[in-house]
Order: structure tokens, then sequence, then C-alpha cells
């Protein structure tokens, strides 16, 4: 289901294609985050419009509300939210950690009190699979057990150990239970901070048959130099012909770090809850709206940028839409955003096939950098 | 500028057109009300599609914020705000006297302090025409004192002798300063809930020579039974031959109401303000979302509508972006109602045509009362 097209000279860049079951997503690629079921402000079509082609959803919020059988009986949540291309849902596993109030966590899975209204749930890496089966996601993610950047050695080795044994039980409810193989399961690697944790995670886990793996618990409050030394690390031990995929990253410049370490794919709320307060990114970094300079601008939000909303508002409108607390400003800031990472992803992938990349990721950073709000 | 095409047999209604600078408006027509320069939720090019001819917005917000000149310097509020089809600006009359703290009102004007920021500010009966002007709006609003409905008679007619003295000032002025006749200017008529004084602003209001005359200081918190009463009263009284305005109406029933007694355009934050507190306009009554029968409702909002919203995304799933708090649960309801009072508008202009008008409001009626949540 993935093959690499193309690698760059000069770092482990390259470029790939996943085959999916709503078609065929072309790497590195940047998924557009939905939790609910919806990437906020959006309506589906509009990032069909921009060949966005696959969008993140959450199978513990989505579990919550509106709940797995609505939208088993709606046929599936491509259907449900009316999307054409392909979902990524991640499990849940770092929203158990950092939003419900948990009651009790052991090899047997997660008990749990809902954000929501409280009521009382039992998760475990195999129903969280049965709901990612009537959600009808294209790629499935196994429950994790998440830690947070404080936890001891001793502490984090637990987990992973509870991690290792809950991908494996995964694979094997998947291999069973889930008859259509066109939806895919990709494993986690944990080991928070420490190095040889990491090693034996990939090793635990890339010892198991996935489609794909993804390096979690980054990106959660870490020193940008423990992230890239992680980071490094691990990509480094992964192995080649499959996906790779950082989850929860991220912002341009963790993007451009990524891929330069052969990372496949990414997902982040940054690109529209920027958007929504007020930052719309430019090629020459991000602007705040609010900042009263823009008031009588009549430029695009970006001058060089070919989007629906740069090529019909100005800076000076969408401002005034902000400043007045109109929807519309954070939708049409988010549309902008979005075409932004899009465009940004494009962008990455021609430099690979051209063999330029770090000049292009060198000359991309410079010019990010050169705007002072 | 305004056509009568089809006076209906057994009533006032009418069809007519209105030749406006940015094409023709065919009546009764629905504006949908864009206060602060955009219809909430939207993006102008929805409303294009859905071939609304013409939108309110607020002459007094829009010289607050974001401030006329900058209008003027971006071209005017179509090409500010991307609309092609007509603008018609209150100029904010009401605006003053329930948003504003008043400071002082003279029949020289009013000075106030913003409901934004409090700053200070003086609105007459002459700059007001000069705002609307630069905003480029297709058809301006005088400037009317209004008063609420536990008005004095003594003090009603106070403030409709300087209405009166306002109106003709306006005139004149534009006469004089607003060079392209091509933007259309109406009158207001007032007179709170007292016949005798409505009788008198009708006469005053209509010896000056306006394109089009509104009824004002209805639907502002009378009963219905007073709302019924002059709104019949004074749309007998009005001339026939021009273009005829209830302000700030309505529900479907109230349009059906000024319907029968001529009126030709109304305006109303209903449809889109309902829609973003979860109601949606059906054939069959209002439905509100949030009630638990919608929970796995897999049917569209309106069975028989053929907008876009109900042609891809059923009540379940907006109900659950509603309850998860997504912004596109207004959008896609706010989408919905416009396109509903919109399709309304057109079967009230078929019936006309038709000779059936009666028969279509009460067989509207009945069913859209028809529902009970």
């Amino acid at each position: 289901m993935f093959r690499i097209l193309k690698k760059d000279y000069q770092s482990n860049a390259r470029c790939g294609q996943l085959s999916l079951n709503h078609g065929i997503v072309n790497t590195p690629v940047f998924m557009p985050v939905g939790t609910n079921g919806t990437v906020k402000t959006f309506l589906p079509f509009e990032l069909e419009e921009m060949n966005i082609q696959i969008i993140l959803s959450n199978a513990y919020h989505l579990y919550l509300r509106p709940g797995d059988e609505i939208i088993k009986k709606a046929g599936g949540l491509h259907k449900y939210m009316n999307w054409k291309n392909n979902i990524l849902t991640d499990s849940g596993g770092f929203q158990l950690f950092s939003l419900s109030r948990l009651n009790k966590i052991n090899d047997d899975g997660i008990i749990f009190n809902s954000h929501i209204d409280g009521s009382r749930h039992n998760l475990n890496c195999e129903n969280v699979i049965q709901i990612q089966k009537k959600i009808g996601s294209d790629i499935m993610m196994v429950l994790d057990h998440c830690t947070s950047s404080d936890t001891s050695h001793s502490d984090a080795l637990k987990a992973l150990n509870r991690t290792a044994k809950w991908a494996e039980l995964s694979k094997r409810f998947y291999n069973k239970n889930v008859d259509d193989k066109k939806q895919k399961i990709f494993g986690i690697i944990q080991g928070n901070l420490y190095k040889d944790l990491r090693k034996l995670s990939v090793e635990q886990i890339t010892s198991i048959d996935f489609d794909g793996y993804a390096i979690g618990g980054l990106s959660v409050g870490e020193t940008k130099e423990q992230f890239k030394d992680i980071l490094y690390f691990t990509a480094d031990l992964m192995p080649q012909n499959k996906a790779r995929y950082l989850m929860g990253v991220g912002t341009p410049e963790d993007i451009l770090l990524g891929v330069e370490n052969g990372i496949d794919m990414f997902d982040c709320v940054f690109p529209t809850r920027t958007a929504r307060n007020a930052s719309a990114l430019t090629a020459n970094g991000r602007i705040n709206l609010n900042n009263n300079k823009y008031k009588e601008d009549l430029l695009p939000l970006d001058e060089n940028c070919e989007c629906y909303i740069c090529k019909n508002f100005s800076r000076s409108y969408i401002r005034h839409l902000f400043k007045a607390k109109e929807i519309t400003a954070g939708r049409m800031t988010s549309y902008h955003n979005i075409f932004f990472m899009k465009k940004l992803m494009e962008n990455i992938q021609k430099s690979i096939y051209n063999n330029n990349y770090k000049s292009f990721k060198n000359d991309f950073l410079k010019k990010y950098a050169s705007l002072k709000n």
C-alpha cells in the first residue's frame, strides 16, 4: 500500500504514494484535523477542491459523540460527513490521557469518565479497532499508553511494554475481525524522551507487521532540542519500506525537519487553530490580523497565494470581520491556511523530485522568518 | 426604478421589479442581513449561487467599523466584501437608538458614544447620506428619529416632525451631493403605534419624492395585534406606484401578512440568527436540532428541500456538529435557512402570478404549523 517513488540525494527525504480505499495519497502529506468528523469551519467539498487526499479524525471523540453506532447506521463516517477522500482515525490514546478523567488503567484497557458528560466508559485495544471498523477509517491507529514528558524511566518502560502488548493484540484482533483489509492499520512507537526506550519501542512495534508506523509522544511540550533529538534518533531506526507518520506535527518548520528525516505523514490543528486566532500563514511568515497595521491594508493575506480567499478578499476586510467577531473571518483564514499547507507539501514533493530539497528548505525558512509582526 | 408586473385579484399582493445599479430585484423580496458587510457564516458567492439579488447592510455599523473611508478606498462595499449584486443600507437610525449611548439629540443631529469603544460621534441626516455614498449603497435609507413603543403621543409627534424635517433635508442633500443617481434613496415612515401619527407621517414622507418608502418602527416589541393593525393601516395609505419596504420583518408568517398588504421588500436577522441557535426552517415548521429526537435522524433538514446542505447532510450529522460546538453547524443551517426564505419568496411570487396567493398562503401556514417540536 506504500510505494517510495523518489529519494532525495542529500537527506532522508522521500516522495511516495499511499494506495488507500478512498484514493491515492501523495507523500509527504499534511492531514488537516477533523477531530469531530469535520475540519473546523469547512464543508468537505472545499477540501476536495484543494485536492486534500486525506484528513484525520478521532475514534475516541466520535465514539463519545455522536457515537459509533449512528455513524455505522449512516454508512460510515465518509457518508455521514459527506467526504469522498481518505480518513485516518487516531485511536484516541493521546486524548484518553489528556482529556478524560482516568479511573483505572491496566493491561486490559482503560476505564475513564467522558470529558463531555462524565459518563463511564471502557476502551481497550480491541474495541477501539471495532469502533474504527464501524467508522470505516481508511487507516486505523492502535491504542497506545501515552506518558507525559516528566515520566520516570521505569514508568515510561512499563507504559512502553503495555503499548507493545496492546499493539500485538490489536494486530491479532484486526487480522481476525476486520474482513475488509482495505482498512489499513498503523502501529505507534512510544518511549518518551528516553533513547533506549525509543529504540526498544521501534524494535517491539516494527516486529509486528503493520501497514505503517507512527512516532507518538512528540510535540507534547518537550523542548525544540529534545524534539529534534528524539525525532532524528527514532526515524533513523524505522524501516525504510513502510510509511512513517509523525503524530501531531506540525508547523511548517517542524514538518520540514520531519521530511528531512524521512517522515511521510503529518497532522496538526495548527493551521486551523491559528486561523481562528486571526493568524494567517504567508511565505514571509505568520501575520496576525489583529495588528493595527492591517486596518487599511488592501493586499490579500499572502500576495503570491492563489487560493479563493486571496483572490477575492483583503487583509483589511478579513481583519474587519475578526474585529466584528464574524464567524466568516475564521472560515476565510482557515481556508487560506489549509491551502498554504497543501501548497507547502506540494512544493516539498517537487523539490524532492528535483533533488533540491535542502535548498528549498533553506530558502523557505529564510523567507518564512523574514517578517516581523 | 420600480415596476409592478402583476397584482393579485384577491388581496393587495403584487409582483414587481426593482431596477438597481447591481441588477434586477424581483419582488416581493427578502433581503438577508449583513450588518457588518457580511451575511453571517456566508461567503458572498454562496448567496449569488442562490440568486439572492439584494442584501442589507448598515451604515451606522460600517461607519464605526471598519470606517467609511477604508470602504471608499477599497472601491466601495461591493468590492470590499466581494459582492456582485445589490446592497441596501439602513442609515442606522434604529441602531443609534437601540445600541449607542446617546448623548444629545436635536434637529441638527445625534451626538452619541459608539457601542464598540465609547468614542464620541456626530451623525446627522446629511452625513449619513455621505457615508452611504462612500459605501456605494444601491439603496440608501434616510436618517429617522426612532421611538420605543412606550413613547407618549406628544413625544412621538415631536420625533415624527423631526423625522419629516430630516427626510426633507436628506432629499435636498442627496439631490445636490449624490451625482450618481443610480444610488437610490428611500424615505421612512414612523408614527409609533398611533394611527393619526402614522397617517401624518405617510403624508409628510410621501410628499417628498423618494424612490421608495419604508415602514419603520414595527416589529420592535409590539403585540401581534398592534403589528397587524398598524401594518394594514399604514400600507393602505402608501402610494401604489412606489416600492414599499417593511423594515426588520421577518418570519414567514409576518412576511405573508406583509405581502398581502402590498409590501414589496423585507429584511430580518431571523433566518440566520435562528440557524445559529440550531433551528432549521422546514415546510412543516421550525425544527430545533438540539432536540434529542434528531440524534439518529438521517433525513435532511427539510425532506423536500433542494439546497446543497439538504442534498448532502443529515439532521443527525448537523445536530452532532451543534453539540460539538462546531462553527460549521451554524454555517450549514444558515445556508439552508436563507435558501428556504428565498424559495418562499419565489413561491409567493409564483402564486401572485397564478392568482392564487391567498390559497398559497393558507396552505403554507397550515403546513408550517403542523410540526410540534
